[in-house]
Protein backbone atom coordinates (compact mmCIF):
# COMPACT_ATOMS: atom_id res chain seq x y z
CA UNK A 1 0.00 0.00 0.00
CA UNK A 2 1.07 3.12 -0.72
CA UNK A 3 0.35 6.19 1.21
CA UNK A 4 0.65 9.72 -0.55
CA UNK A 5 0.45 13.14 0.75
CA UNK A 6 -0.84 15.98 -1.68
CA UNK A 7 1.31 18.83 -0.91
CA UNK A 8 1.48 22.78 -2.35
CA UNK A 9 4.88 23.78 -4.44
CA UNK A 10 6.08 26.22 -6.20
CA UNK A 11 7.50 26.53 -9.46
CA UNK A 12 10.05 24.22 -8.40
CA UNK A 13 8.17 21.00 -7.70
CA UNK A 14 10.73 20.25 -4.76
CA UNK A 15 9.75 23.56 -2.74
CA UNK A 16 6.59 23.25 -0.71
CA UNK A 17 5.19 26.26 0.84
CA UNK A 18 1.60 25.47 2.71
CA UNK A 19 1.44 25.69 6.14
CA UNK A 20 -1.24 23.58 6.36
CA UNK A 21 0.66 20.43 4.20
CA UNK A 22 3.97 21.04 6.66
CA UNK A 23 1.53 20.64 9.56
CA UNK A 24 0.11 16.80 8.03
CA UNK A 25 3.25 16.57 6.83
CA UNK A 26 5.15 16.56 9.92
CA UNK A 27 2.20 14.55 11.94
CA UNK A 28 2.83 11.82 9.41
CA UNK A 29 6.73 12.01 10.79
CA UNK A 30 5.27 12.10 14.47
CA UNK A 31 3.75 9.12 13.82
CA UNK A 32 6.61 7.27 11.82
CA UNK A 33 4.33 7.22 8.75
CA UNK A 34 5.63 7.30 5.46
CA UNK A 35 3.85 9.04 2.75
CA UNK A 36 5.06 9.08 -0.96
CA UNK A 37 5.06 13.31 -1.72
CA UNK A 38 2.39 14.46 -4.34
CA UNK A 39 2.92 17.99 -5.72
CA UNK A 40 0.20 19.98 -6.14
CA UNK A 41 -0.22 23.43 -7.46
CA UNK A 42 -2.64 26.33 -6.92
CA UNK A 43 -4.35 25.97 -10.53
CA UNK A 44 -4.36 21.82 -10.75
CA UNK A 45 -8.24 22.06 -9.01
CA UNK A 46 -9.15 18.66 -10.75
CA UNK A 47 -5.70 16.91 -9.55
CA UNK A 48 -8.33 16.63 -6.52
CA UNK A 49 -11.64 15.89 -7.64
CA UNK A 50 -11.41 12.65 -5.82
CA UNK A 51 -11.39 14.07 -2.67
CA UNK A 52 -14.84 15.62 -3.31
CA UNK A 53 -12.92 19.20 -2.60
CA UNK A 54 -10.15 21.65 -3.93
CA UNK A 55 -7.37 22.19 -1.19
CA UNK A 56 -4.24 20.45 0.11
CA UNK A 57 -3.43 18.29 1.89
CA UNK A 58 -4.63 15.71 1.43
CA UNK A 59 -4.10 12.39 2.23
CA UNK A 60 -4.65 8.95 1.02
CA UNK A 61 -4.38 5.93 3.24
CA UNK A 62 -5.31 2.64 1.39
CA UNK A 63 -9.03 3.48 0.96
CA UNK A 64 -9.39 6.09 2.73
CA UNK A 65 -9.38 10.07 1.51
CA UNK A 66 -8.58 12.69 4.09
CA UNK A 67 -8.38 16.26 3.65
CA UNK A 68 -8.24 19.22 5.81
CA UNK A 69 -5.08 19.17 7.93
CA UNK A 70 -6.92 19.01 11.23
CA UNK A 71 -8.96 15.99 9.90
CA UNK A 72 -5.56 14.39 8.45
CA UNK A 73 -4.37 14.73 12.44
CA UNK A 74 -7.19 13.49 14.10
CA UNK A 75 -7.63 10.47 11.49
CA UNK A 76 -3.92 9.52 12.01
CA UNK A 77 -4.14 9.45 15.80
CA UNK A 78 -7.56 7.48 15.28
CA UNK A 79 -5.90 4.90 13.23
CA UNK A 80 -2.34 4.35 14.41
CA UNK A 81 -3.41 4.66 18.28
CA UNK A 82 -0.16 2.85 18.57
CA UNK A 83 2.59 5.00 17.25
CA UNK A 84 3.26 8.25 19.36
CA UNK A 85 0.34 10.64 20.63
CA UNK A 86 -0.04 13.81 18.54
CA UNK A 87 -2.56 15.01 21.28
CA UNK A 88 -1.46 13.19 24.27
CA UNK A 89 -5.76 12.61 25.29
CA UNK A 90 -9.15 14.24 25.06
CA UNK A 91 -7.69 17.63 26.61
CA UNK A 92 -5.06 17.55 24.11
CA UNK A 93 -6.81 17.08 21.42
CA UNK A 94 -9.31 19.87 21.97
CA UNK A 95 -6.39 22.57 23.24
CA UNK A 96 -3.96 21.56 19.64
CA UNK A 97 -7.36 22.64 17.96
CA UNK A 98 -6.98 26.09 20.11
CA UNK A 99 -3.39 26.31 19.00
CA UNK A 100 -3.68 25.53 15.81
CA UNK A 101 -6.89 28.29 15.47
CA UNK A 102 -4.58 30.96 17.36
CA UNK A 103 -2.11 29.96 14.48
CA UNK A 104 -4.52 30.12 11.67
CA UNK A 105 -6.25 33.27 13.08
CA UNK A 106 -3.17 35.36 14.38
CA UNK A 107 0.36 33.80 13.39
CA UNK A 108 -0.51 33.28 9.50
CA UNK A 109 -2.47 36.42 9.27
CA UNK A 110 0.86 37.98 10.21
CA UNK A 111 3.45 36.35 8.60
CA UNK A 112 1.01 36.97 5.17
CA UNK A 113 1.97 40.70 5.22
CA UNK A 114 4.93 40.08 5.62
CA UNK A 115 5.93 37.58 2.60
CA UNK A 116 2.74 37.43 0.65
CA UNK A 117 5.15 38.89 -2.43
CA UNK A 118 8.02 36.64 -1.68
CA UNK A 119 5.20 33.48 -2.42
CA UNK A 120 4.67 34.70 -5.39
CA UNK A 121 7.85 35.32 -6.71
CA UNK A 122 8.34 31.10 -5.91
CA UNK A 123 4.76 30.06 -7.90
CA UNK A 124 4.70 28.85 -11.69
CA UNK A 125 3.58 31.67 -14.13
CA UNK A 126 -0.28 29.89 -13.95
CA UNK A 127 0.04 30.11 -10.13
CA UNK A 128 1.36 33.51 -10.10
CA UNK A 129 -2.03 34.98 -11.64
CA UNK A 130 -4.22 33.15 -9.99
CA UNK A 131 -2.39 33.98 -6.41
CA UNK A 132 -1.91 37.83 -7.24
CA UNK A 133 -5.80 38.46 -8.46
CA UNK A 134 -7.16 36.55 -5.73
CA UNK A 135 -4.69 37.71 -2.50
CA UNK A 136 -4.93 41.83 -4.15
CA UNK A 137 -8.74 40.76 -4.25
CA UNK A 138 -8.66 40.06 -0.72
CA UNK A 139 -6.40 42.79 0.79
CA UNK A 140 -7.31 45.33 -1.93
CA UNK A 141 -3.95 46.06 -2.69
CA UNK A 142 -1.22 45.39 -4.74
CA UNK A 143 1.57 42.57 -3.25
CA UNK A 144 4.09 45.05 -3.49
CA UNK A 145 2.03 47.13 -1.35
CA UNK A 146 1.14 44.59 0.91
CA UNK A 147 4.53 44.12 1.82
CA UNK A 148 6.09 47.53 2.30
CA UNK A 149 7.79 48.59 5.14
CA UNK A 150 7.66 44.68 6.56
CA UNK A 151 11.16 45.41 8.49
CA UNK A 152 9.20 48.25 10.63
CA UNK A 153 6.15 45.61 10.48
CA UNK A 154 7.82 42.64 11.61
CA UNK A 155 7.91 44.03 15.02
CA UNK A 156 4.05 43.82 15.62
CA UNK A 157 3.94 40.32 13.91
CA UNK A 158 6.48 39.02 17.04
CA UNK A 159 4.56 40.68 19.79
CA UNK A 160 1.57 38.72 18.77
CA UNK A 161 4.02 35.37 19.06
CA UNK A 162 3.77 36.14 23.21
CA UNK A 163 1.83 32.96 23.98
CA UNK A 164 3.92 31.24 22.03
CA UNK A 165 7.03 32.84 23.65
CA UNK A 166 6.09 32.94 27.35
CA UNK A 167 5.02 28.97 26.47
CA UNK A 168 8.39 28.00 25.26
CA UNK A 169 10.17 29.75 27.92
CA UNK A 170 8.96 27.27 30.19
CA UNK A 171 8.73 24.19 28.65
CA UNK A 172 11.06 22.85 25.30
CA UNK A 173 8.13 22.19 22.88
CA UNK A 174 4.52 23.72 23.22
CA UNK A 175 3.64 20.14 23.85
CA UNK A 176 5.56 20.28 26.78
CA UNK A 177 8.65 18.08 26.75
CA UNK A 178 8.11 16.49 23.54
CA UNK A 179 6.98 17.92 20.22
CA UNK A 180 3.59 17.15 19.51
CA UNK A 181 0.56 18.48 16.97
CA UNK A 182 0.40 22.02 18.82
CA UNK A 183 4.16 22.09 17.93
CA UNK A 184 3.33 21.02 14.00
CA UNK A 185 0.47 23.40 13.94
CA UNK A 186 2.49 26.63 14.81
CA UNK A 187 5.59 25.07 12.75
CA UNK A 188 3.85 24.54 9.79
CA UNK A 189 4.08 28.46 9.28
CA UNK A 190 7.48 29.17 9.66
CA UNK A 191 8.35 26.08 7.35
CA UNK A 192 5.93 27.87 4.65
CA UNK A 193 7.92 31.34 5.66
CA UNK A 194 11.57 29.26 5.59
CA UNK A 195 11.02 27.62 1.85
CA UNK A 196 9.73 30.56 0.08
CA UNK A 197 11.40 33.75 2.07
CA UNK A 198 15.07 34.84 3.77
CA UNK A 199 12.96 37.53 5.70
CA UNK A 200 13.78 36.81 9.14
CA UNK A 201 10.81 36.53 11.17
CA UNK A 202 12.18 36.06 14.85
CA UNK A 203 15.06 37.38 16.66
CA UNK A 204 18.01 35.35 17.64
CA UNK A 205 17.73 35.74 21.43
CA UNK A 206 13.50 35.22 20.89
CA UNK A 207 12.65 31.58 22.84
CA UNK A 208 10.38 30.73 19.33
CA UNK A 209 13.84 30.63 17.78
CA UNK A 210 15.46 28.48 19.88
CA UNK A 211 12.01 26.29 19.48
CA UNK A 212 12.36 26.57 15.76
CA UNK A 213 15.71 25.29 15.93
CA UNK A 214 14.86 22.34 17.79
CA UNK A 215 11.63 21.76 15.22
CA UNK A 216 13.88 22.01 12.06
CA UNK A 217 16.29 19.09 13.79
CA UNK A 218 13.55 16.78 14.25
CA UNK A 219 13.21 13.34 12.10
CA UNK A 220 16.55 13.43 11.30
CA UNK A 221 16.47 17.10 10.43
CA UNK A 222 13.90 16.69 8.11
CA UNK A 223 12.42 20.03 7.60
CA UNK A 224 16.22 21.59 7.87
CA UNK A 225 16.93 19.52 4.74
CA UNK A 226 13.64 20.84 2.50
CA UNK A 227 14.60 22.92 -0.18
CA UNK A 228 14.19 26.64 0.48
CA UNK A 229 14.08 29.29 -2.48
CA UNK A 230 17.56 30.67 -3.52
CA UNK A 231 18.56 33.87 -1.38
CA UNK B 1 -6.20 20.36 58.19
CA UNK B 2 -8.14 22.87 56.99
CA UNK B 3 -6.89 24.66 53.50
CA UNK B 4 -6.94 27.93 52.93
CA UNK B 5 -7.28 30.47 49.87
CA UNK B 6 -6.26 33.72 49.83
CA UNK B 7 -8.76 35.64 47.42
CA UNK B 8 -8.85 39.19 46.31
CA UNK B 9 -12.06 40.83 47.45
CA UNK B 10 -13.94 44.22 47.32
CA UNK B 11 -15.49 46.78 49.73
CA UNK B 12 -17.81 43.90 50.20
CA UNK B 13 -16.04 40.81 51.38
CA UNK B 14 -17.99 38.64 49.33
CA UNK B 15 -17.13 39.96 45.75
CA UNK B 16 -14.39 38.38 44.86
CA UNK B 17 -13.10 39.31 42.16
CA UNK B 18 -9.55 38.34 40.99
CA UNK B 19 -9.21 36.31 37.88
CA UNK B 20 -6.27 34.25 38.86
CA UNK B 21 -7.72 33.75 42.75
CA UNK B 22 -11.20 32.07 40.11
CA UNK B 23 -8.41 30.02 38.25
CA UNK B 24 -7.56 28.68 41.73
CA UNK B 25 -11.06 28.30 43.34
CA UNK B 26 -12.35 26.06 39.84
CA UNK B 27 -9.10 24.40 40.29
CA UNK B 28 -9.94 23.68 43.26
CA UNK B 29 -13.14 22.68 42.82
CA UNK B 30 -12.37 20.48 39.55
CA UNK B 31 -10.08 18.23 42.38
CA UNK B 32 -13.10 18.24 44.61
CA UNK B 33 -11.07 19.79 47.09
CA UNK B 34 -12.40 21.95 50.31
CA UNK B 35 -10.66 24.96 50.88
CA UNK B 36 -11.64 27.91 53.08
CA UNK B 37 -11.77 31.61 51.48
CA UNK B 38 -9.85 34.04 53.08
CA UNK B 39 -10.66 37.68 52.16
CA UNK B 40 -7.90 39.76 51.34
CA UNK B 41 -7.45 43.17 49.71
CA UNK B 42 -5.22 44.97 47.79
CA UNK B 43 -3.83 47.35 50.66
CA UNK B 44 -3.14 44.36 53.24
CA UNK B 45 0.55 43.30 51.74
CA UNK B 46 1.13 42.21 55.42
CA UNK B 47 -1.25 39.63 55.51
CA UNK B 48 0.23 37.59 52.47
CA UNK B 49 4.24 38.25 54.22
CA UNK B 50 4.28 34.45 55.27
CA UNK B 51 3.93 33.42 51.63
CA UNK B 52 7.21 35.62 50.81
CA UNK B 53 5.28 37.20 48.31
CA UNK B 54 2.40 39.97 47.99
CA UNK B 55 -0.31 38.95 45.56
CA UNK B 56 -3.26 36.12 45.88
CA UNK B 57 -3.85 33.78 45.09
CA UNK B 58 -2.11 32.23 48.46
CA UNK B 59 -3.20 28.15 48.99
CA UNK B 60 -2.12 27.14 52.23
CA UNK B 61 -2.80 23.18 52.43
CA UNK B 62 -1.51 22.10 55.52
CA UNK B 63 2.27 22.73 55.97
CA UNK B 64 2.60 24.24 52.25
CA UNK B 65 1.83 27.60 51.29
CA UNK B 66 1.64 28.29 47.35
CA UNK B 67 1.23 31.50 45.70
CA UNK B 68 0.43 32.25 41.65
CA UNK B 69 -2.32 30.35 40.16
CA UNK B 70 -0.59 28.04 37.95
CA UNK B 71 1.73 27.32 40.38
CA UNK B 72 -1.33 26.26 42.48
CA UNK B 73 -2.69 24.38 39.60
CA UNK B 74 0.36 22.43 38.76
CA UNK B 75 0.45 21.45 42.54
CA UNK B 76 -2.79 20.46 42.76
CA UNK B 77 -2.20 18.34 40.06
CA UNK B 78 1.02 16.65 41.50
CA UNK B 79 -0.68 16.63 45.24
CA UNK B 80 -3.88 14.88 44.35
CA UNK B 81 -3.55 12.27 41.07
CA UNK B 82 -6.02 10.37 42.01
CA UNK B 83 -8.53 13.35 41.69
CA UNK B 84 -9.61 14.61 38.09
CA UNK B 85 -6.84 15.76 36.14
CA UNK B 86 -6.89 19.66 35.17
CA UNK B 87 -4.05 18.74 32.35
CA UNK B 88 -4.58 15.31 30.85
CA UNK B 89 -1.09 14.37 30.61
CA UNK B 90 2.01 16.60 30.29
CA UNK B 91 1.33 17.28 26.79
CA UNK B 92 -2.02 19.17 28.32
CA UNK B 93 -0.28 20.49 30.93
CA UNK B 94 2.10 22.58 28.59
CA UNK B 95 -0.96 23.11 26.21
CA UNK B 96 -2.97 24.76 29.03
CA UNK B 97 -0.16 26.80 29.81
CA UNK B 98 -0.19 28.27 26.25
CA UNK B 99 -3.88 29.23 26.67
CA UNK B 100 -3.28 30.47 30.19
CA UNK B 101 -0.52 32.99 28.42
CA UNK B 102 -2.94 33.96 25.98
CA UNK B 103 -5.55 34.53 28.83
CA UNK B 104 -3.07 36.67 30.20
CA UNK B 105 -1.89 38.44 27.44
CA UNK B 106 -4.97 38.84 24.86
CA UNK B 107 -8.60 38.34 27.06
CA UNK B 108 -7.54 40.18 30.32
CA UNK B 109 -6.29 43.18 28.49
CA UNK B 110 -8.93 43.37 26.56
CA UNK B 111 -11.38 43.35 29.09
CA UNK B 112 -8.96 46.08 31.32
CA UNK B 113 -10.22 48.56 29.05
CA UNK B 114 -13.78 48.10 29.28
CA UNK B 115 -13.85 47.33 32.81
CA UNK B 116 -11.29 49.02 35.15
CA UNK B 117 -13.66 52.11 36.31
CA UNK B 118 -16.21 49.29 37.43
CA UNK B 119 -13.45 47.52 39.12
CA UNK B 120 -12.53 50.60 41.06
CA UNK B 121 -15.92 51.11 42.14
CA UNK B 122 -16.32 47.82 44.13
CA UNK B 123 -13.01 48.31 46.25
CA UNK B 124 -12.60 50.03 49.53
CA UNK B 125 -11.97 53.28 49.64
CA UNK B 126 -8.45 52.41 50.84
CA UNK B 127 -7.88 50.30 47.97
CA UNK B 128 -9.42 52.60 45.59
CA UNK B 129 -7.04 55.26 46.21
CA UNK B 130 -4.03 52.48 45.36
CA UNK B 131 -5.96 51.14 42.59
CA UNK B 132 -6.51 54.47 40.67
CA UNK B 133 -3.14 56.05 41.55
CA UNK B 134 -1.28 52.42 39.95
CA UNK B 135 -3.83 51.63 36.62
CA UNK B 136 -3.64 55.93 35.90
CA UNK B 137 0.21 55.69 36.54
CA UNK B 138 0.34 52.12 34.15
CA UNK B 139 -2.03 53.49 31.11
CA UNK B 140 -1.14 57.23 31.46
CA UNK B 141 -4.76 58.17 31.64
CA UNK B 142 -7.99 58.62 34.30
CA UNK B 143 -9.88 55.55 34.83
CA UNK B 144 -13.16 57.51 33.21
CA UNK B 145 -10.89 57.87 30.04
CA UNK B 146 -9.91 54.24 29.70
CA UNK B 147 -12.85 53.17 29.46
CA UNK B 148 -14.65 56.12 27.62
CA UNK B 149 -16.48 54.59 24.02
CA UNK B 150 -16.82 50.83 25.14
CA UNK B 151 -20.00 50.29 23.97
CA UNK B 152 -17.74 50.54 20.63
CA UNK B 153 -14.83 49.15 21.98
CA UNK B 154 -16.47 45.69 23.06
CA UNK B 155 -16.36 44.54 19.58
CA UNK B 156 -12.39 44.47 19.33
CA UNK B 157 -12.88 42.48 22.57
CA UNK B 158 -14.91 40.25 20.84
CA UNK B 159 -12.95 39.78 17.52
CA UNK B 160 -9.48 38.55 19.70
CA UNK B 161 -11.53 35.63 21.04
CA UNK B 162 -11.42 34.03 17.73
CA UNK B 163 -9.30 31.15 18.74
CA UNK B 164 -11.51 30.56 21.81
CA UNK B 165 -14.84 31.08 19.82
CA UNK B 166 -13.43 28.66 16.99
CA UNK B 167 -13.09 25.40 19.51
CA UNK B 168 -15.58 26.18 21.25
CA UNK B 169 -17.84 25.80 18.32
CA UNK B 170 -16.14 22.24 18.02
CA UNK B 171 -16.06 21.06 21.46
CA UNK B 172 -18.16 21.62 24.83
CA UNK B 173 -15.23 23.02 26.59
CA UNK B 174 -11.56 23.94 25.73
CA UNK B 175 -10.75 21.09 27.07
CA UNK B 176 -12.43 19.10 25.36
CA UNK B 177 -15.73 17.21 26.14
CA UNK B 178 -15.41 17.91 29.90
CA UNK B 179 -14.01 21.11 31.60
CA UNK B 180 -10.00 21.03 32.74
CA UNK B 181 -7.85 23.88 33.67
CA UNK B 182 -7.76 25.57 29.73
CA UNK B 183 -11.45 26.38 30.81
CA UNK B 184 -10.99 27.94 34.34
CA UNK B 185 -7.69 30.17 32.65
CA UNK B 186 -10.47 31.74 30.83
CA UNK B 187 -13.22 31.53 32.79
CA UNK B 188 -11.33 33.33 35.70
CA UNK B 189 -11.31 36.39 33.45
CA UNK B 190 -15.17 36.29 32.67
CA UNK B 191 -16.17 35.53 36.36
CA UNK B 192 -13.89 39.02 37.44
CA UNK B 193 -16.15 40.92 35.21
CA UNK B 194 -19.25 38.94 36.10
CA UNK B 195 -18.35 40.15 39.58
CA UNK B 196 -17.67 43.42 39.08
CA UNK B 197 -19.50 44.37 36.48
CA UNK B 198 -23.33 44.24 34.35
CA UNK B 199 -21.36 45.00 30.91
CA UNK B 200 -22.35 42.61 28.80
CA UNK B 201 -19.32 41.49 27.35
CA UNK B 202 -20.68 38.59 24.62
CA UNK B 203 -23.13 38.15 22.12
CA UNK B 204 -25.84 35.84 22.82
CA UNK B 205 -25.38 33.96 19.86
CA UNK B 206 -21.44 33.71 20.61
CA UNK B 207 -20.31 30.00 21.38
CA UNK B 208 -17.99 31.35 23.91
CA UNK B 209 -21.56 32.95 25.35
CA UNK B 210 -22.67 29.55 25.64
CA UNK B 211 -19.69 28.14 27.22
CA UNK B 212 -19.69 30.49 29.58
CA UNK B 213 -22.93 29.01 31.06
CA UNK B 214 -22.03 26.03 31.31
CA UNK B 215 -19.06 26.76 33.33
CA UNK B 216 -21.46 28.80 35.76
CA UNK B 217 -23.27 26.13 36.06
CA UNK B 218 -20.77 23.28 37.14
CA UNK B 219 -20.39 22.22 40.91
CA UNK B 220 -23.62 22.95 41.65
CA UNK B 221 -23.74 26.75 39.71
CA UNK B 222 -20.82 27.77 42.60
CA UNK B 223 -19.32 31.03 40.18
CA UNK B 224 -23.63 31.32 39.04
CA UNK B 225 -24.13 31.81 42.91
CA UNK B 226 -20.75 34.35 43.39
CA UNK B 227 -22.50 37.38 44.72
CA UNK B 228 -21.87 40.37 42.20
CA UNK B 229 -22.26 43.60 42.36
CA UNK B 230 -25.38 45.55 42.56
CA UNK B 231 -26.89 46.44 39.03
Amino acid sequence: MTRQLFELVGADPEIRFSPYSWRARMALLHKGIDAKSRPWRFTEKEALAFSGQDKVPVLVDGDTVVSDSWQIALYLERAYPDAPALFGGAQGEAMARFIAHWCDGVMLPGMITLLVHDIWRCLDPQSQAYFRESREKRFGRKLEDIVAGREERVDTFRKALRPMRMTLAEYPYLAGEAPGYADYAAFGGFMWARCISHFELLEPDDPVHAWRERMLDLYYGYARKAKRVAA
